[in-house]
């Protein structure tokens, strides 16, 4: 394979002219709903490549559980980091859709966040730090027709174009600093560790907002949940076919799984459940 | 952010190098198919990749119910207006494929399509505005083998991307003038709206095919479906939980919802299906 | 449509740019895996494009069969050719992440794959010629925190991503000769044709690992499974509504479909399974 210096100068100016051009103009936008994989999907990615044809445009995922805004939130927090610096995130999981709650644009230290404020952008971008808050009024910046049940495409997919496009989000509206903001932590109330059920991934493995730290700092290395004692291993292959263990996910979480098996199915435990685990 | 034209001169030519890069070279090629999300819609994009590395393939969706031309033909004709001009979009809903039924190519006043001659591609190409249709026959635009029951990938695939390429349309065949075309119009008799249900969601709303534009036009605040009265409102939230009502969907047609339930459901109406609205 | 050439000695060199430019730098990044269409791939393509961003990343599928290392060999083997020279292939179907088993990266005549050394990949490097295989052990190139069950996101995506940006994949690791290596070859014994489904498609088609010129230089025109007699035909249409009947499938195998219906409900024959045809 050819390396980038070799033919000599030529090519470094080369080099240095498409280095150039990506600083300036690549941007991704991601996508993350509960449409799941359709063409609602797909309009939204029709209006942000007619406005903006050098982005480029990544689904997250469009499974969230219907309505369930944790989830999507969740979600949007694990992953969001992965992505280069300034990428434009548009979230959209909205039961408020057409009614009274506003639609806002999150500028975090490294991203923008773009979507209806309802606590789905919250968890993300508090991690990442809160620079501005902007509440989206400027029609300007929306498609001509907006529909009363699709904000996605009708007004967060074009902002969240014109963002890559390098807008200032000011231009949106007027910055606000009141927005909703979702609350749940792992905490430890004696021999229990009480978190929540925040994903259930395809595997089947339950995915809990419990830090394994709290884990490892108390040096345990069994939790028993619903009566039934589990392990906490480092690997499926580490348990036996068919066994329930406990392990850190890949969020930095603790995990439920099943070796060659659902958690899912065999506790029948869904997104947004508490969990108790004794220890 | 840096602006574009911060830096001077410099950056001037920059830019103007870089919009004349994107008006000669930038095309989008869209996907719709019954196919499933599996590797037989990525074996199409890497073939439109491998003769036009420049090309951008996003999909609008491979949840076309199977074999069901009706709803991929709405689906296209929902969609594929939100797309930048000149985008060529290939769609594959083939029962008949490896039979009788023609390829064509059809140029509309903005865009291209690309797919069996099933009446898939008509409501979408007659809603731009025809301008050419074409028979694909010229074996040198194909792949070297030519499956009998893939010709997505295998012939209209490798179309799409010479016509990305700028390979003029006459290139694939002769011109023509008759081809398959759906014809499903909603109308209203007495006291009845009588359309079709043409798309189910995700979320389980049914997308009926009847213009709201008949809706208001009537003045019309109520519709009566199976003897289930449905109020007509504007957003999902100012339904009831559990309510059924009517909407302008994000299409401009009428819609049936559930707030926080499934319209299919509790109906039981699935696509194609007839539905008399009485008012 | 302007074509490339109709401006003259400009042109010419903006062209000449243009292709130089992307014989450099344009490499696609493939991905296949059993995660389902969720977050965990959008993790793999974030890490790619955060360390390569003029990649472009597509996929191949994410619904292999939950475990199924000979599903998805298969899969990738179908796929792989029609994808650019040079493209690199990730495919994690990997039930024994975070064990013993190695990870690595196979450079064939034309393509790089990298996944699990679990015959994932040996399938369609063997057919296209290995030239070189490397055992993944510099963490250099690894994300900075590898998690116990995420190898996918935290060593196989970056290490993808530099082989799109030139690294020579000795880099990664030092050269080995073993590997892990499916056999799984059709057979004819008798009057018997012995072969595996290797794939059922959304359709309910079955895909079986049996070469179709078996069939045609037996001059066959007809086959008997599980005592039903089943005729040989090129096409969907040729067969009666709900008739089942064997046919060549688009990777060039024996497949056995039911027009109009699906050959999977009807022989409740899954992935994997042994089938024999009389003749």
């Amino acid at each position: 394979m050819p390396t980038l210096w070799n033919k000599g100068l030529q090519d470094r100016w080369l080099a240095f002219f498409i280095f150039y051009f990506y600083f300036y103009f690549m941007r991704i936008v991601t996508l993350l709903s509960d449409f799941g994989n359709t063409h609602y999907v797909s309009e939204m990615k029709a209006v942000i490549y007619k406005l903006c044809d050098y982005a480029s445009v990544v689904d997250i995922t469009h499974k969230i559980e219907k309505f369930n805004v944790l989830h999507g939130a969740f979600i949007l927090k694990r992953s969001y980091s992965y992505f280069p610096k300034n990428t434009v995130h548009v979230a959209v999981v909205d039961p408020g859709v057409g009614g009274e709650r506003k639609g806002i644009v999150i500028k975090t230290n490294n991203y923008y966040f773009v979507g209806p404020d309802n606590g789905l952008l919250s968890l993300a971008a508090k991690e990442d730090g809160i620079r501005q808050i902007v509440e989206i009024e400027n029609k300007k910046y929306f498609l001509e027709n907006v529909s009363a049940t699709f904000h996605g495409r009708d007004i967060f997919a074009p902002v969240a174009a014109y963002i890559a496009r390098g807008v200032d989000i000011s231009k949106f509206g007027r910055s606000i600093v009141e927005y909703e903001s979702i609350e749940l932590k792992a905490s430890i109330s004696g021999d229990k560790i009480i978190g929540h059920v925040v994903d259930v991934d395809d595997f089947g493995n339950l995915i809990t907002n419990i830090p394994f730290s709290i884990i490892e700092q108390a040096g345990i290395s069994k939790v028993s949940l619903k009566n039934k004692e589990l392990r906490i291993l480092k690997t499926f292959c580490e348990a036996r076919a068919g066994e329930m263990f406990a392990y850190k996910g890949s969020a930095g979480t603790l995990e439920i799984g099943v070796n060659k098996g659902s958690a899912k199915e065999m506790l029948d435990i869904g997104i947004g459940e508490k969990i108790w685990l004794k220890y």
